[in-house]
């Protein structure tokens, strides 16, 4: 931390904060300025709230953290990048480049087996699907839940394809865990600490997604709550943020990938289908994410997008995730990855 | 719905989109436009999402919501503001202006007690308290959990105020109900909606607090959650939103009170602790949320703000918080209010 | 500035740095810390860009910001709060609470002309009304131009009032000084640095809208830059900024205005019209904005709104600004104001 | 345009807003719904302002505009997609990805000619240098004006590059032009209209910079301006826009790429040297944008970042660019461009 004073605080009200640093178990230099006065602390800022409460003191302009909060997530402890194994077969942060498609909902068995085997023959390693859906309205469709489950199982079992899907409530984690092979934190539910603590007491791989207004800091600090409670097999997912233009539903932040890959060891994904809102921008989105060195896309399929139960509009049909597919190629390959 | 179809849509793809609207049991009204061609749908857009997936028509160019989606939360049916009672002594939402205070955590029996006497004494009706904390870091203090509760209903004893205590996770509402008088769903929990919709079976008035990025008409649908799971005591909050000003810890949405209140029968609050970050412009952002309308204020106060467990640098000392008491005064007399 | 070296800084890049902050004219005091190192610079930031530079060293982490970057508009050489003179008889940012209203468009000599009475009449001191449009469209009305000006003049003249107009294009000063009272930059040219610069050598008082997507930081520099050029009467005006809000045209910021009193002795007024954008969300904004300590408020009065050639939507017809009137008065009595 | 009326509106409310729009010179066709009524108008919406203005009416929710406002810059009236003819070898939105690269300030001739140098060695195709620069302190170098273009001139002469130079004072446009084969116009001048009209009258392409908190629709208005005045040769720049996210200067909207592509026939480049704000992040935004179709890169080069005017912070150093320009050639490739 860095306390800056005001131009005009006292001798007293320095050495009051300086006494109030020392109280706290830090060490506190002074640097005497020419316009005002900072005094960097020393120690362990683990609990750094506390030192961010020195604002209260008389005389404090501001309190500038300066170290990053995160230690599991970060890349200090942990210089090379890690891959999160899915299965034998599967991992996620390696060379290959893993594709997650699928429904943005189970609507019946029929749809989800369709579409798996769509997105299996065309080059998918992971099936995604909705059981459990957090929609905006409470008259919209919440998911066909433990129902959806079996249904993704079946689908998964039919094609060979490990499945993801969204964990809300912690009350669902025993059945959810059942089931599925890799469980997804929402955007919404980024910030629910309560849900992040029991994720991380379970064995399965985590899909983290970045709240929409969530800084970096804040999202690593989230898979941080997974990795501190136990479970170190986080993979994050950039999904857009929320910013004033609307021409997208949200505005896909693809500086994150960068700023993530440089501060953590963890992989992260791109989902293009969140992060632009229409399915004809998604093409483009997979295959800038792909450039700026994302370990995986997230994209959304459904066979008949009009029909869909959520989600339709950024939906790809068959055709349209044929093209993706087909267009992604040299992209991976510029990058030096494999499919 | 407005569906808006490309300037060079065919006649076959509009007749597509009509047949399509049909299928889902609207009606369908075409507008032919000197540029392009619209199409105003008729009939109960509870399931507006459905519509929205009329994008992935071919010819189409957007889909524009017309009604807002939220019920029961809204003013069209019914007209005159809500109250919300607290118990028999105290309602929200009517000519008293409602002050809820105390500090950001519960940290030891002394020091709620006597910051409860002490907002008693100045004139709060509310107690507040954290007793389970959502923070961004594992590593912050994370709450006395029951004990804190047990501390909080002392507190309430003693001073006859009642008090509201935040809720994270839906297996904490048993015994919260059982010492809280008001369950706060704080601002990262806002889009939980199994916790939303959890609540809504309960009994206890809720305070929402509006999302640091949700539109005001996602505010209102998560008090729609709540409404339509039972539970028709919703009380809201704004604290702020999260844009690029880094000067105050978020932007006090003031905006917010008369869009609510044009919308919403529901009582709204103002949170201007949250809302600036910092605790000297807590004083001039209540009087501002008193003029613009809203019915309460939900100020942190601590007895010793440089050594708080958690917002230190946002909370009123002693002499703060009876400064603004002072201060908001003859706001609230302006207002056409009491206190 | 603090300059952070990453955690694995070796000695000769913490050794290269504090050579090139001795380069660039300041001394360097580093703190060893348990962490990472960081160095603190002493010296005039005059320059600080060249410090912000220091970024592009090996070794360095980040580049943090400690003084504000101004100095005239700041609080720190000048204590007390500015008073701007406009006339004889009226000084912005004293005891009086300055009301400037008007239409957004002068139209016509017979509408700025009854505008002007209809304003006088109910209390506003200034007239506004522009003459040369920022329009978003070429095919937008532009304004009148110098026959607008005569006008204003005009409707000046014959109600007492003195006006303020705005001013897009350096090439204009000549022309708009010759008529004006007050010169207003517009929020799309708070950073237009030419026209600043050349404002800051004419002498009529300025009104500085701040730019939608400015930092109270670069607002205050915007001030900066026009009294570095030699004009030091600047009265700033918060006009909402932009965030993914959309029920409102923009949010409007009221946390701005204890920011700027606490930071510059500017005086400061707000505009809840653009704030808001529809004229039903004036009032309870205006009324939030005398609360929180603006020392005036900008509104937009159009005699037949609907017809209006701009700004229709926000302006408030005659009734609705009488309305205002009426209902500021409690509050600017309350804050200790007079009308 | 639609117009949304109130659920409780009264047919005479109806009627009164039917008038308005046949007095505006509209047809209006009104659509009787379940909960509401909405007019949708048949007309020109060039004037469409006045349109918005309709909100005024008593017993209007509110007014929403479905055409795109622009004309000359949208792809209804121009299908195919243009080329901007910089000189007789350089087209600009070809097959060809085009590389602009340079200092941020012109510092002086030594600096500019070695730099171009450089950057025409590794393949760059326009040098950049500014000569009169936006700076955001009064106290910071803003630019070597006239002599900087001089300097420019020469080092363009030597290398053969054409140059691109920002202008921010319509009175510099005489100046400018007689050196510089390509104006540009900055983020913050995107809404300088008396700029945008006077470079419309001018002969040379412009190359217009998205603001900061700009909207793509007003983004596209804005080049709209500069052809309506005459300048058809508009190249357009993605460099980030302000939210939230303080990790980076700028959150870089790669969205915009393929949402200016469905909607405009302009070329549009990306900078990513501004929309991440550090040098280490540029190469992975550089590959994005590639990758996501842009026809462009402006990327910042200086050959001693540590010690430039400006901008130090973003700038690549030669070994930077040389990497850049080799690590971008297979994107290139994969993008089906040449360089």
């Amino acid at each position: 931390m860095i306390i800056v004073m005001r131009a005009e605080a006292t001798k007293e009200q320095l050495d009051d904060v300086v006494q109030g640093i020392k109280d706290l178990g830090y060490q506190a230099h002074v640097i005497f300025g020419s316009n005002c006065n900072v005094i960097g602390t020393v120690g362990d800022e683990r609990h750094k709230h506390k030192l961010q409460s020195l604002e209260a003191f008389e005389g404090v302009e501001k309190v500038v953290p300066i170290l990053k909060p995160f230690k599991l997530a970060g890349r200090e402890l942990k210089k090379e990048s890690s891959q999160v194994k899915i299965n034998d077969k599967l991992s996620v942060g390696g060379k290959q480049l893993v594709i997650m498609s699928g429904p943005c909902s189970v609507e019946s068995e029929e749809q989800i087996v369709a579409t798996a085997k769509v997105v299996a023959k065309l080059g998918a390693h992971v099936l995604r699907g909705g059981a459990f859906k957090p929609r905006t309205s409470p008259y919209s469709f919440q998911g066909l839940e433990e129902q959806g489950l079996k249904f993704l199982k079946t689908a998964s079992e039919e094609t060979g394809l490990p499945f993801i899907t969204e964990i809300m409530n912690p009350r669902d984690i025993d059945v959810i865990c059942k089931y599925a092979d890799i469980l997804q934190i929402g955007a919404r539910n980024m910030q629910n600490f309560s849900l992040l603590k029991e994720i991380g007491a379970c064995k399965k791989p985590v899909f983290l997604k970045r709240g929409m207004s969530s800084t970096i800091n804040e999202f690593l600090m989230s898979a941080e709550y997974i990795m501190a409670h136990g479970n170190e097999r986080v993979i994050l997912c950039e999904r857009g943020i929320r910013t004033f233009e609307d021409a997208t539903r949200f505005t896909l932040d693809l500086n994150a990938i960068p700023v993530v890959k440089r501060f953590s060891h963890l992989p992260i994904f791109v989902d293009p289908s969140h992060g632009t809102g229409h399915w004809y921008y998604v093409n483009a989105l997979a295959r800038a994410g792909i450039a700026v060195g994302a370990d995986g896309l997230m994209v959304e399929v459904h066979l008949d997008p009009a029909k869909a139960a959520s989600d339709g509009a950024q939906s790809l049909s068959e055709k349209n995730f044929a093209a993706l597919m087909s267009d992604i190629k040299p992209f991976i390959q510029a990058a030096g990855r494999t499919l």
